[in-house]
């Protein structure tokens, strides 16, 4: 089912976390907020509805796992979901934890692009490390 | 069940198109491109987390059928959808219809805050008039 996909070359700065049954999870390198995107497994897959309804619905309960993680682990005052793709064209579903203290609080986080800062590798591995702890715990 | 729902008052320059099973559909009234928000006629849901496990996937099912809406209606090049909620404390799920020649692409909406333009009172009303149609009939 999974055979000759690819992610598109803009994933290729992201942190890998974990496949989970239809996406790939992956983890944006920016200190400031924690921000996942959820990636079907599919190929030439750019909308919500090019995917089949079987997998529309397993994409959305794991968009919905993403979130119960993200309320576990982090301390948020908000959830941001979104699915854009003006610029990659490959469908991914952001999850975006918010503090009212994050550098882009109220506004979206894309209203704010010079707001970005490396994890420092320890950073990384810790969020990383946690994330697929979670989502393999919440998932079973 | 939908008694004691209220309108956030961030709502109130929305424009009404319809009633679903579970949310209310408003238009943005802005010329630039169409855009609806999916509120559910739930009180205190602020997230989808909020939401029962059985409003949550009516939720996603009335979301997916928005976006088919948007296919079917208007000539766009990419779907945006998002739920955000920083400023507006009440769930509602953003349904944007995007073009390579609208005033904000390829940047999200948010980013250009100025782009904005009332419909015409006659624009406003097609508009509603054919979202309408088109919720009804791919509704059945």
């Amino acid at each position: 089912m999974t055979v000759e996909f690819t992610l598109h070359p803009n994933f290729s700065d992201k942190i890998f976390v974990i496949d989970l049954p239809l996406c790939r999870v992956l983890l944006e390198n920016n200190h400031y907020y924690p921000w996942i995107f959820l990636i079907p497994r599919r190929m030439h897959v750019r909308h919500v509805l090019d995917l089949s309804a079987e997998d529309r619905l397993q994409c959305f309960e794991e968009w919905t796992l993403a979130q119960m993680v993200f309320l576990k682990l982090f301390e948020v005052d908000q959830l941001n979901i979104a699915a854009l793709g003006n610029k990659t064209p490959q469908l991914h579903l952001h999850v975006i934890g918010r503090r009212i203290d994050d550098p882009a609080w109220p506004d979206s986080v894309w209203e704010h692009p010079g707001a970005t800062k490396p994890y420092t590798d320890a950073e990384r591995q810790i969020r990383v490390h946690q994330l697929q702890h979670a989502f393999l715990n919440l998932e079973k």
